[in-house]
């Protein structure tokens, strides 16, 4: 929205070398902004315009550059300066970054670092991915119970520049260990000779270096907070994680489960910034495994070939009836995914989810049997036991597809896997070889056992 | 988690009716801990617990409380004590609440609230749903911007128990215009003579009341924002969104996008919270969408009855056929879907999405089409011209799939639509009905026309 109207300024002001309209245009406008007017250019032209101011604003502005075209820039400077932002930037988003990079070119930069921060830049690196570790930044406000209102106010002022927030105010020993936590709202209400430790909330939500993502951002959505403190196994504090990261990560999560529920590996990049190579493999991968699963169905069809040749009409309906079971089943496993994921209590009630499925199951069931029953019937003019065939096999099929769908997950998430990887098409493929034995054997039994 | 601990004490509490301890479990515990904590208790009993406490606890506990279980409660309480409670609640719990009792419960409360907030309800809840104007709350910190920053946190002082954060303070006129905006941060930092004007930031991130929840999501994200301030169509402020109310709004459109993209409507409480019959209405409706879709493709499959009944081995493959189809135009489908909901500006680029689906399309046409091609020869034993006839179907209803299921949602989307709409089983019905045509058509000319 802004790039297309401030980007022609920008090429001007590069054209013409104008130092003190480029050291402007990176002072006056948000970082985001800025960013997303550098979008376009190309990574000499970037560093030209971020140059012209010091290096924490160059650094502020980076944070909110594109990861593709970050690791552009990276790739396109001196790694002298590049030490320097490293330094500069805060903890959070130079993992990210570091962690993006290839090792040698990490390995290559780090002795240019300054000794304190490069021995927290490895100590975070060596956190595994999507954990709290991982995320949280270690750029804090404490300070100690045993001082007045008063005193903190003012090492609050010495603290600010360096802190992501001070907003949330963490009360730790000597040993760093968390003792408790102040808003700075509490700070400016309260008397002035006040010590911190009668005014500190003590049962402080924390969570652990060692914590899922998710599990973060269930703590910080269920408390309403800004940021949550993590700690190590000593309960020391180490970090924390604020709610502008947790809201990111609850974007991406959203946007891993919508491509995995659709059998899509998860991107790295938006979606047009992903090549078409790239785009076919993560597709490719899924969609092979199901036409093995689609082979292994028309194996099973191929032994019915005696019962499908003699009532040839079966075919017709064929389609539908496998969609009817694939499409119970994605609902379910949708349902059963989202149940477990987002409410972590859901998985001890295994037993509940399971009866909950089969009911709606017997419902949705006998509303498919009676539609399709009168559709043979009456659109096709097939007669009774034929369309007994029918809207028998969609009503097992339809209460089968419940079952699988709510079951495999749960199995998924029993096995320590990705519930989410019990994804649509790969429910439906499944229920689709069952489905196939259903209607012949139905169909067998109805047409050629019993009558 | 807390609750299976905490309850077997609150229930003592309420026999011995220790009012003693029931005001301490109110006020020291968290509210969203108390509020679990009273999950599964009658509502008399929720209502002897909160008002152990004064109102103002009683408010904040309650806006915790799971929205049935809210209205479990509003039903069993005097009206005059509900309308106490409304009068304190913050202005966005409060529409919450209200925009979910049913109409005349609400008229027959109204009466009984403050006038200031009576107006200011009628007001919020004549907004549209899931827009800014909706889920906003009028708590905000506001100071003109001749006075100085002493003055400003001495007023400060005044305004932070009314206020829902204190952390942005918004600089306003006499008619509410928004000036700027200035952090705590910044106060707190800042020499105690400076004028505010001096030290605001003029360009405000804002958005309209008319906004919708989406645009209010993205903004706040985008600029990492504690919370971001809402304008009517004059730029007078009228209320701020603050960061964990779009959290929760992010993982609610999350939830419902994932229940479309599987073709069920999105459910209003957890899984488990929501009865059978209701479940089996918002799947059944889709079901039976599909299913008349696949009577549409039954009808075809009947149309070409003539080939199917010379080639009796065609329909081993009908299901693996038409699922490759379905389980492409599902991936693109989703791919474009999230495109277009998380970055809006990907709808101008329509051309650009379609000839990078088209490609990609081509890519994994060609891959499943090898792939099937020596399945059918040397798993099924079949000859040359009869694997042409899969393979050659599988290519071609593979590249369908990518074009349907990135044209359906973009098509949608310029209707004015909701793009989610086309759920991966109905774009997999669709494709079904042409996935036929292709089949056949192909094994027509391969085996009786052109040889």
């Amino acid at each position: 929205m802004f790039s297309e109207l401030l980007q022609p300024d920008l090429r001007l002001m590069l054209m013409e070398d104008d130092q003190y309209g480029l050291h402007e245009f990176c002072l006056a406008l948000y970082p985001a902004v800025a960013a997303e007017v550098l979008h376009g250019l190309v990574p000499t032209d970037v560093w030209r315009v971020l140059k012209a101011c010091d290096v924490e604003r160059q650094a502020e502005i980076f944070a909110f550059i594109d990861p593709p075209q970050q690791l552009e820039l990276v790739d396109n400077v001196e790694r002298e300066h590049l030490s320097k932002l490293i330094e500069v930037m805060s903890a959070d988003d130079r993992v990210d970054l570091l962690g993006r990079m290839d090792e040698d070119h990490v390995e290559s930069l780090l002795p240019l670092v300054a000794k304190a921060e490069r021995e927290e830049i490895r100590k975070m690196l060596s956190y595994p991915e999507d954990c709290a570790g991982a995320i949280m930044t270690t750029e804090y406000a404490s300070l100690p119970e045993d001082i007045t209102v008063r005193e903190a106010l003012d090492r609050l002022r010495q603290q600010a520049p360096d802190s992501e927030t001070i907003y949330y105010i963490y009360i730790t020993d000597s040993n760093r260990a968390l003792h408790g936590v102040i808003t700075l709202r509490q700070l400016i209400l309260a008397r002035p000779g006040l010590r911190l430790a009668d005014l500190m909330r003590r049962d402080v939500v924390a969570v652990k270096v060692s914590d899922d993502a998710e599990e973060v951002a269930r703590q910080l959505a269920l408390f309403d907070l800004i940021a949550i403190p993590v700690v190590d196994e000593e309960t020391r504090l180490v970090g924390i994680i604020t709610h502008d990261d947790v809201l990111d990560l609850v974007q991406e999560e959203a946007n891993e489960d919508a491509y995995l529920q659709s059998a899509i590996e998860p991107l790295e990049n938006d979606y047009l910034e992903t090549p078409v190579v790239t785009m076919a493999k993560k597709r490719g991968v899924w969609l092979l495994l199901l036409a093995a699963v689609g082979f292994i169905t028309a194996k099973v069809n191929e032994g019915f070939e005696g019962v499908s040749s003699r009532h040839d009409w079966l075919s017709w309906f064929l389609p539908l009836v496998l969609a009817s079971g694939g499409n119970t089943g994605s609902q379910s496993a949708t349902l059963v995914i989202r149940a477990i994921t987002v409410d972590r209590s859901a998985t001890r009630q295994k037993m509940r989810i399971a009866s909950h499925e089969l009911m709606t199951g017997f419902l949705l069931a006998s509303a498919m049997s009676a539609f399709s029953f009168l559709a043979v019937m009456f659109l096709f003019g097939r007669n009774l036991q034929e369309a007994m065939v029918v809207a028998g096999t969609i009503g097992l099929v339809v209460t089968m597809g419940t079952l699988l769908g709510s079951a495999l997950p749960l199995i998924f998430d029993r096995l320590g896997m990705d519930p989410a990887l019990m994804s649509n098409p790969l429910i439906s493929s499944l229920s689709d070889i069952l489905g196939v034995v259903i209607y012949f054997s139905t169909a067998i039994l109805i047409l050629e056992m019993l009558l």
